[in-house]
């Protein structure tokens, strides 16, 4: 059976019902349908003096195009979890829209892992990057309009810094000249669309804390510069609190379920190259109040995602995880061990050892910041025992273990032995989280302690316009902000073509961008694409609601 | 206590509990947080050989700064009917969310008539508009995109038709210049949004009887034109299934509560100019099958609101209007007959009296579609009674009765006389509905009669390149659709200073639009703005969360 007809296959249970495992009533859940809700932001309030739980992230290798599962692998360990008799709850990130009207949609995990409804996860969901994108766009509205009715904090028109967003895959919208047709329609200026999951007001829902620290943040927002440089915020354009009022729902994070009917958070979905990646901090914080442990995820590989979940989430939320799962696949390994994706069915015993290096490296790095690791070795048919054996004994060899899961065949059944391991470690206390680089280290400097610790590069190149730019930020009191890396995931290099695990690189910084709402300053290395394109055959072409009222060509 | 605060103190019940007034089980609601839900297509497909209830339209005077009270109007008399032991739904149109952020946002009704939740209501309610918006804009990428990749359908860039939409209030917007950039972002070209109200796909929405007409619909817009000026259509950029994809949930109408508890349907919000102004067919359709008494609503005055909606919304979903209500008030009268805004606080029986012709055309206007009228006078305080005597006679003197209606100050119990004497109307059997020209009468023609027998214009005025395109169109095979006028709602003249029952003016047309998925040719008679600006101070700059954790400034 192919992921949808899993996913429609599904026994879903009221949504109340799942909410009742994590001990919600009714009463504070809002439903979406049956078989979704909000979790009331009264009742996460009420919930401020309880234990946290244990925080387990799922990270995984560069990806590759073999695939490596890591939400199915973060679905499947939650649902493994519950399965041994464990209160677990997963946080993953929410989907975008216009991407699944370009190539196939993305499903939430696959085969028996997986987080339902799948149809509505990729259309409209709960709203919340409807809503978003309304208050992005009334920010940008707002601006034009203070320029229009005389201007008066004096923002030059050349140095505006927010743009508009769609969360529509619409090449024609990157770069328009806007204001045009004379008097009435305002100054023409150059301006732009991204994607809504690139928007600063996505990063900010998922690290805001509360609905104060979201309208705060809000308000932080740099809308644009004067002549003289100086900052104009979404406060000075009094445009915060309007669009904290359009993000009141959106703030409140949405619960569904998995295929095997537990809790899964399903909220928030930022970009994982110029903002952060992770799902919001509200859906993690409020997760770790009802469970006692709560899989949660980071996007791309560990040098991206994990860093940034470490030094951008869990350093700004306080949180602490206990462990970490990094995922892999014999099939990765193959590839990354130079063997063509065509030949990938292949046994390889030797590219797996060669591919391992990758892996290697990445159970390294996440162990530097003090989290306990364990490797979860995603299950493809064609893997042969000899090959599974060479990843679990390179594995070994550092320390670590691999575990054999298969949740996509088998669902819970397939990864009780990685639940069990994964509780043992994150019970066993051996989590001493630290950040890779304090606060108060300039900027400059965590940009190169990232490169070198984390990706082995010997240097880091940036202009001079870079450095000064990041020391005007600091002198404007930015310095303690943590750096947000945007780099290709395919590699720890800048090139997406080099695998394993290559160092004594450089690492060109092309740009550096403040995200201060957010709280992080965007550090651009290579080309980075904000509003895709849709492909010459977009997928909306054959999407469709079939004869049986069922809607095909989404997934 | 200000609207607002009614609202906030109204005792909700559970939306089952509302929908079980109607014999909805909670099964087929689809629910939207507590006090909203969507009723289920697969519910609503079951009712299709139920008899009808008796469909009953409110409508207006030409609108004045002084108020009518339409809307207010609507929900009092559900209420009133149900407060007389009939079985009463009410169907009014949804709210657009950008112009809440300019002026004031809309309520729906006022004081103790008024539907609720009225937060939701101004802003994202059930994310039908974000829906309606994502499936017009994903259309747009999709044209773009085909002409990316190549223009097999060899479309004319400079004659495209079809303009992106955004839900707010963005002059900037307006007219753009887009595809900048360079080879990977197409070919620049000028383009433009325009609010989701005035979307053709919020018409389409309005009007589609289920998903398949829907889609059928959707693929009927006109999205451009070739060289030869032959169109191109939604269809032939394969986005018409997708887009129905994306407005499967809105397309099931919205089910929410008076303050009495009593079942409002708010769905759909079409333009009343370039556009029809009327709650969607489906949501009245469904009504009808659960409720003796529907009240309904049109935009603007009978001229063009009830004209629409008799020849527009019942002609094509076959509806029978059983009776209909002209609201007015003492102080529009007043007005009509002369006094100034700042005078209307004084007793001014003569101004009544004269200002009385407005009135009297519209009781004509709407009598000679074969619907009963019958007047709701929606009273003030400062009305006296010798006002109101003198208006109530000259009605009786048309054959027609006015009645005094309270229910602003007194909800249902203030206008159960009214809703006596609808319901009377309604089943008196007296309506004989037709509407006022036939589908084969040629299109310049269709023009002609609205503006000889409803405007009471001597002549219409058009350019030979306006009649030409209407003899294209009919010549296209769309000479059979009825028109829609989109003219100053102030006046029966195309003046809108012109109040009274001015007779012999003419009537310019401006521009044709030809709406072929929604099905009708839009007639602009004088300027129509399709995309709001912000005023200098807009209200969203005193929008927030307050202390209280309410919304302030939106109403």
């Amino acid at each position: 059976m192919s992921d949808i007809e899993i996913a429609r296959a599904a026994k879903k249970k009221p949504i109340q019902e799942v909410g009742s495992k994590l001990g919600i009533s009714s009463d504070h859940l809002l439903p979406y349908g049956h078989d979704k809700a909000k979790v009331s932001a009264e009742y996460i309030a009420s919930l401020k003096d309880r234990p946290n739980g244990k925080l387990i992230l799922v990270t995984a290798i560069n990806p590759t195009p073999a695939g490596e599962g890591k939400t199915t692998t973060t679905v499947g360990l939650g649902d493994g979890l519950n399965a041994i008799g464990k209160t677990a709850a997963i946080c993953i990130r929410e989907a975008s829209l216009g991407p699944c009207f370009g190539m196939k949609g993305g499903a939430a995990g696959g085969g028996y892992a997986q987080v339902v409804p799948m149809e509505d996860m990729n259309l409209h969901f709960t709203g919340d990057f409807h809503a978003i994108t309304s208050a992005h766009n009334l920010l940008a509205a707002m601006l034009d309009n203070h320029i229009y009715w005389g201007n008066e904090l004096e923002i030059d028109i050349r140095r505006i810094a927010f743009r508009r967003v769609m969360d529509m895959n619409d090449r024609a919208l990157r770069q328009i000249v806007c204001n045009l047709g004379g008097v009435a329609n305002g100054f023409p200026r150059e301006a732009g669309f991204d994607i809504t999951v690139a928007s600063e007001v996505m990063a900010i829902l998922c690290l805001a804390v509360d609905m104060t620290d979201l309208e705060r943040r809000l308000g932080d927002i740099i809308v644009g510069y004067r002549r003289d440089r100086s900052p104009v915020f979404a406060r000075d354009i009094k445009a915060d609190g309007a669009m904290a009022v359009l993000l009141k729902d959106a703030m409140q994070p949405n619960l569904v379920q998995t295929l095997e009917n537990n809790p899964a958070f399903v909220h928030g979905g930022p970009f994982a190259n110029i903002a952060h990646g992770c799902n919001s901090v509200v859906a993690t914080q409020t997760a770790l109040k009802l469970a006692d442990y709560v899989v949660t995820e980071a996007g791309f590989g560990a040098d991206l995602g994990a860093e940034k979940f470490f030094d951008i989430k869990c350093r700004k939320a306080g949180l602490e995880p206990a462990a970490a799962v990094i995922v892999a696949t014999v099939r990765a390994m193959k590839m990354n061990g130079g063997v063509a994706k065509g030949d990938l069915g292949d046994e390889n015993v030797d590219a797996v050892k060669k591919g391992c290096a990758n892996l290697g490296r990445h159970i390294e790095n996440v162990k530097s910041f003090g989290v306990p690791v364990i490797v979860a070795i995603n299950h493809f048919v064609t893997d042969t025992d000899a090959e599974v054996a060479a990843l679990q004994d390179y594995v070994q060899g550092l320390g670590t273990e691999a575990v054999l899961c298969k949740h996509w065949a088998n669902g819970s059944a397939g990864i009780t032995e990685l639940a069990e391991k994964v509780a043992a470690l994150a019970d066993g206390g051996s989590a001493d989280f630290k950040p890779l680089y304090p606060d108060d280290m300039g900027l400059f400097a965590k940009i190169e302690t990232i490169a070198k610790k984390i990706y082995r590069a010997s240097e880091v190149i940036a202009d001079k316009k870079v450095r000064d730019q990041l020391k005007e930020w600091e002198a404007q009191g930015y310095g303690n902000l943590p750096v947000c890396m945007a780099k290709t995931q395919y590699s720890f290099t800048t090139d997406p073509n080099r695998r394993g695990a290559p160092e004594g690189h450089t690492l060109p910084i092309r740009e550096v961008r403040l995200s201060a709402g957010a709280g992080f300053v965007v550090v651009v290395c290579g080309e980075i694409m904000t509003m895709p394109g849709l492909p010459r055959q977009p997928s909306a072409e054959v999407i469709r609601i079939n004869d049986e009222g069922l809607i095909e060509g989404l997934f």
